[in-house]
């Protein structure tokens, strides 16, 4: 399969990127809106995991070109790119490609980061209303500290929670969750239930903050 | 330490008033607004300790009663019930009580539970605002499926969070939590990250719901 990650340059992007090029053969594509920097990403992303003994192509692209040539586009943008990113590429989607959805709004003060949905209910949801109508939407890989995922030295042991209208679509992305070593894919439910996952990311952040040696804290459900 | 569970004829009243009454010395007081009842439970409580080799007294009371003899009070009650059940009770509390706020504000539609915040940003915060200033209240017990926690035979391994702004208050609320067998307390900093932990209920009750096998699904952060 080839996964697509818009924003692949930026932490969580690279983080995927690493994970699903070191533990799958799926073929990994870093998308940017500036493909110089994607190259460059992607080159680094390959001596990265060269050095690890493991030789694969990781290419990079500008977004619409990523995503043209992907089965899974993950959206791994700030919150406040996701609705541009999708328009940016809608036209290289289909219904056979899946959407995925990583963001999270946010807002810090002095008390700690606060879950800040956008209007449209939760950032999953605003994707699938900036995504053409035939294109299933699934939200994703919320909850993972970025930095642990690009540490292939530490084992994940983690869960990441899925939601999605389309079962195929969820089906798909649940696997390739699960092809990364250590991590778990749970059903959340539908894209209606997106705001109660998402906002599990500022929680884990304030406890890193509040508790002692939890820096880059992930959830698991037992 | 007493510790007066109002509401502890429900279920998370019950399974906290069980556990502590199992894996501690502290006394556990039951509160309910109908003082016949709450003696009724608490000799239920009593029977099942006594079925287990635990011998030990818990006592029923009027909410006001056993609000009046605790050191740590417990608002296990629905959380339309918060606001009058700390106005019934709040001239039996002090500077030294400390009052314990679980419950969570949720909505359940056809896609699942979703988290329904009070006006006051959470449960938590509605109770530190119906409190006599000088009461600290120390949000804690939220996600933890009354079912696990009433059914001494399930080890836990799970972690509760806990969000306060008194350190004193917090720290004793950390204690009790520890004590029982399995538990783990974090710290999610102060009330102002409470919606955050509250939110996570609704999620635990959706991912009970869509995954096989994981029925009474609680949270770990690691």
């Amino acid at each position: 399969m080839r996964i697509a990650l818009l924003g692949g340059t930026g932490d969580i992007g690279q983080g995927l990127a690493l994970r699903w090029a070191y533990d799958t053969d799926h073929e990994v594509i870093i998308g940017s809106r500036d493909p110089e920097k994607a190259r460059t990403k992607a080159e680094e992303y390959e001596t990265e995991l060269d050095s690890r003994g493991r030789e694969v192509t990781v290419k990079g692209f500008e977004n619409a070109m990523a995503a043209d040539r992907a089965d899974v586009v993950v959206l791994a943008v700030p919150p406040y790119h996701v609705g541009d990113t999708v328009d940016a590429v809608a036209d290289k989607l289909d219904s056979e490609t899946v959407l995925v959805s990583p963001a999270v709004g946010m807002k810090g003060d002095e008390d700690g980061m606060h879950y800040h949905a956008p209007s449209a209910g939760s950032v999953t949801a605003l994707a699938a209303r900036a995504a053409p109508d035939d294109v299933p939407v699934v939200g994703a890989f919320h909850n993972l500290s970025a930095d642990r995922l690009a540490n292939l030295d530490v084992e994940l042991d983690l869960d990441t929670l899925l939601v999605g209208d389309d079962p195929d679509a969820k089906d798909t992305v649940s696997q390739l969750a699960a092809a990364i070593e250590g991590l778990r894919a749970l059903d959340a439910g539908p894209i209606a239930n997106a705001s109660e996952v998402e906002s599990v990311t500022p929680l884990v952040i304030n406890i890193a903050r509040h508790n002692d040696g939890m820096h880059d804290v992930g959830v698991k459900f037992q």
